[in-house]
């Protein structure tokens, strides 16, 4: 079948993403791309933040487009790049997140266990090329690293790659907060390549620490709101809850086969090669439609935390720098036991807590080179007057408890 | 229970959103409203248009918005509106569209028939007024047209009311289709009020021109897509099989009891009194969640139209001014029969043709009224050199054809 | 001297302009381009909207930008276009508008007579290319029309050349009318060329349409608002009664030597090959700093129209679809002679009437073509159910009167 | 004469600004506040970033919008402000800048020597006070900080006073830097009064960090560009110059009486209060048309810095943490005094130093207080994990060179 020669895709954030290439046409068309439609991006965000529901197919066509400009940029600044590179760094990064499950993040070692997402979309892609009898050989030595110019892998994962620039300006720009915002297209134009490594140009530093503190803002504020923490714990304490009862022998039966594949799963670690078939069928439909039954569910523990997700009422959290005391917590547990008339063994699905923890900029896992005019490197908490210094390179760490009012 | 006494949600379209009323907080709280963040307001149009995923509950969160600031603009301009008054507008506004179904427009009169969204959002609101014991009486008053002051209905239904700025507003943003954008904020600082009546000032005539172009252009353009009104069809489609399937006593399982209960229903007019609370639990996950078990029925048609949508390899459309040539209508269906191996009776699913029809201006049926300053009123296609004229006023007519590839 | 290889300038509207061409850069640095900004884009609309205050430097910049666009995006289509047509192409537009004099369309024909702009910028771009060694004779062969390939020219000059794409984005966004928006960007994507002339596909009739309606509702938002028509007005007649003064032998001291030359002389059409050094140093500072010194000049119609530009106390202006009533109109002036101690004959510059036209769109002059896919082309009035219809096409006009109140 | 009662000014950056005050009319109508449409806001940076010709007046407008919306989110909170205070700290803000001279800053010292900006607009202020029978007393009392309610004041002149919030947001818009834009709207919706001072809410600690690393980036991205470090330093050369000569008495006239005043006077200080109606005449156009005629003075050195920047032929920038090699610099002045045919003793005007320093927060000048919601208040230097700690407290010095290449 004859592929459109070329086709462009309206984004409210970048305007148009345009697409002019025959594989890329069907990596896009593939079922496996498309199920990302029905996974949002930011999990539960949107119960705070309405208007974050797009989802892991939008981010991903995003760091594409970025990937675009930004190979296009390095081109125009002499870095030569070869039209096979080209294309296997804009598949590489088209499928970065093919391993994504559903609810992305929230669910991670939840539903599929002792496997990383990474890990999936490296099987996902060798599916693909194997399909593709072998166009995506590039792609794939490009996005585990092996390729020979280390700054292709780098766009895809790294401090500064495409991936975070658009999921920071996607997810600023649908949930309102504009000040996420990060002028990734003045980034994008500060880049450069020096010994094959990806670099920013001297004059670059501002962005970069604007970059940085946008960075550490939708943290904070967005992705570790407490509401949106709360959700996001009740629905690992949900699948949590589904798989131990149905260990106990009890029904809990999920929307869809695929899900009670993994449901019913009893292995310590998910064996994923067996399942990828299935794997690839999971969304966040199978997932919220079954939370949905759920809030009938006789066990008590698993609707009440159904019914809280659905109909948003959250469990309340407090965030505090210190632990939390522990007679109160005593207290609380109490309460609770006796509120819902529950064993205290099954207390700690309504009231548990946990830590967050953030760094700034971590100069040691982190590296963002600025490139000086007279070519020497830097590694950007090491400028004169740097906004991001030391104070900023130790984490921050936060105590959370979540518990039913 | 203390509810707090004010609270700003941010939203990417107007910035920020601001509630500062308990009824309103009660409202929004209520599980019957926050069902909205489970419905698309855009049905399939992601699948063009993929930041085209908000939701009903943003809309509906929008239209409050505009409520808001078009009260504020009439009072500045020494229209009397009371407190009551304010509130009824406002909680009607938020409340009108209470009673859209999964997939809104796409799916109406398909799930529940025989009954519009309208009805259905009225008797929820009533439902609510009982459990907030009268206090959405003047709401309901307004909604259903019978308070005294006219304008307060036109703001919620009428040819420039709030909800049609909003979706306007709304859909073109998160589409990414700036073209459609309108000037919600002039249009509705040019409002006013003459004899009860709702009214534009004579200086916002290019703004309404620009409003009723943009709509035109919104409706051809996104609303009208081929592939999202190919999606739509398939989506209906897939009940009136799935409902086939299940009056010839074939097992085809919703994905939820509720939705269960609705498919299953075998009478000419839902009895939507009767099944209101299960009604108010259904919403885009029951459907797709089924939609996705459906890809492996073994109906071939059902599970053709469920891959289709899931996959996103949609059924061909062609959209032309002329009826389609019968015979090739014909050699197409003979086609389908026999590529999917299934009776010429089943073949209509596969391939279907319909109209569609818009007109960008009907001054019958629709009123803008345009107040003079010496007092005299016009309709907007009455007024001199008006860029809507009678021409605009004919409805557009297109045929459309939707069939297997 | 060595020129940067390339460049990139902040735009707000656009984002980024990028100059990558060593002619470019010796071109824009130049005195006689430089002198664009000096000179308003829209005269004194900035009295009205007061963040109209660009210029025509950062107009013909952004009109750069959107051809380096639209040659990208024709050449993606494969419409061959040579390097040397691309800088010729780009040349030509950057200097476009070179010839405009202080208060651009405001003072065409009052400060120099007898010759348009597009005249005037031809002799400059000849007196550049000599300087340059010829190396903009493309673009003058492009710039005239004399070049093969016509829709080079009809890029610059034409019904949708990058000139009008750009005044009218920037002017909505410098004015702050977000109603003039016109979508440039899908514009530029559904440009083609079919026959060696520019097209637009069938697909882009919407787009078209909306940016008719753009520029209608900015030409009777904007460039004739009531205010901006006075002070614009003002300002020609400040001149005119400045030359008056001369020619009777009073001293009327410009504030520059140059413009000074242009006040001084007699002749019917200004001699402008032998002025035109002298003209590639005028500006709006020229005039500004004049009027505000002729603010006391002893003459009162000189005075008064001079302080009331300066202070904004501006004629007060009416506008209607009929002539004035000449008794009215008598009156008015009989009070005025009074007022200010004028004779009748000085009258007609603190009160005068005219007329304003404007067509939305005319067929006959204006061309814009639509490609179907089937490779028939027609007009945009032609095209079935059009906006754009005959009504249209009839001009519009308006009768104003400003008068000293 | 007859105010209209409310009138809705356009505006890019917040869409509309609202008047609905008769005194706030008489204000914007007076010939003083007009005369800042006559000053650019940003000097030459217009010369880097051709978008930021914005004006004083539009800044003033912008602040006074700021004011209006500021008041409201406080009078939300249940801050009590009486109409009188609104009005005096609406009129207070409109005129807190309307003693600026030509040039603002860039000029500040050199044409009016020993008289702050602050106080010519206080004693503008008193004599508007005057004119308008004492209605702008309460104003007079705010903008002094004598008012009893001193957040009043604080909203005019403070770390977050809506001066800095609105030139930060409005430089950044029009220059395009996106990377400055604050959020001004979630900044405002965060203030709050705690015994009567100005506070931030413990929720805004994120928007503050990023209004603060935004200023940074302003400073040294755009405010301290070196080609507009360069015109800004080339113009005071060219002011120092001219008046230079004159007491040589040589004859340099300047394009208007009222700037020849300020040139010739030879006070060490400005009798401001002498000259005050005809500072209120200076602006930006005298100074440019005086430059413009300038280009032909027979002194080498003026000529060459006039033409330099009316050409945007500018001297040559170097900045950098270290001072000068003396020797180089030496070699470079006698380089200069031989190309130009200068004197030793003047080529201090075609080659200087300086220094730059600026200091991204100073919690002992600066100080922004956070209120916890357990009522305690914090500078924000002080909160735990700020990203403004004490390397960002000590100012950052940059060396600076200008010369003639």
């Amino acid at each position: 079948m004859a592929q459109p020669v070329r086709k462009i895709i309206n984004d409210p954030v970048y305007g148009f993403i345009t697409i002019d290439h025959p594989v890329i046409f069907q990596v896009i068309a593939h079922p496996y791309y498309q199920r990302l439609r029905r996974i949002h991006q930011m999990a539960f965000a949107h119960l705070v933040y309405p208007g974050a529901v797009h989802t892991r197919l939008h981010h991903s066509l995003g760091a594409y487009h970025l990937m675009c400009n930004a190979l296009q940029e390095l081109r125009n600044k002499g870095i030569e790049i070869s039209a096979e590179e080209e294309l296997g760094a804009k598949v590489a990064i088209l499928l970065h997140d093919v391993g994504h499950g559903p609810f992305s993040h929230a669910l991670e070692n939840v539903l599929i266990k002792g496997v990383k997402h990474e890990d999936i979309s490296l099987r996902i892609i060798r599916i693909l090329n194997k399909e593709m009898n072998g166009q995506l050989d590039l792609a794939i030595s490009i996005f585990t690293n092996q390729y020979h110019k280390p700054f292709l892998y780098q766009l895809i994962s790294g401090q500064l790659d495409v991936d975070r620039m658009d999921y920071l300006s996607r997810d600023s720009f649908f949930t309102g907060v504009s000040e996420g915002v990060i002028g990734y297209d003045r980034i994008l134009k500060m880049l450069t390549v020096h010994e094959g490594e990806l670099m920013v140009e001297e004059k670059g530093i501002f962005s970069i620490e604007k970059f940085l503190v946008a960075r550490r803002l939708m943290y904070w504020q967005v992705y570790l709101h407490k509401a949106v923490l709360s959700a996001e714990k009740m629905l690992v304490k949900v699948l949590e809850r589904a798989r131990e009862l149905i260990l106990r022998g009890e029904t809990v039966p999920g929307a869809s086969a695929a899900l009670d594949l993994f449901l019913q799963s009893k292995e310590e670690e998910t064996p994923i090669d067996k399942y990828l078939t299935e794997f690839c069928l999971l969304d966040d439909f199978d997932v919220m439609a079954s939370i949905k039954n759920w809030m009938f569910h006789p066990d008590p523990v698993l609707s009440t935390l159904c019914e809280g997700l659905i109909d948003r009422r959250l469990l309340k959290v407090k965030l505090q720098a210190e632990p939390f005391d522990q007679q109160w917590v005593t207290e609380q547990r109490n309460r609770i036991c006796q509120l819902k008339g529950i064993q205290e063994e099954d207390c700690h699905y309504l009231l548990f807590t946990g830590e967050a923890v953030n760094t700034t900029y971590n100069p040691v896992e982190e590296k963002i080179n600025i490139l000086f005019k007279d070519g020497t490197v830097k590694d950007i908490s090491q400028v004169d007057n740097a906004l991001i210094s030391q104070t900023l390179s130790s984490p921050v760490k936060k105590y959370y408890i979540c518990y039913l009012k």
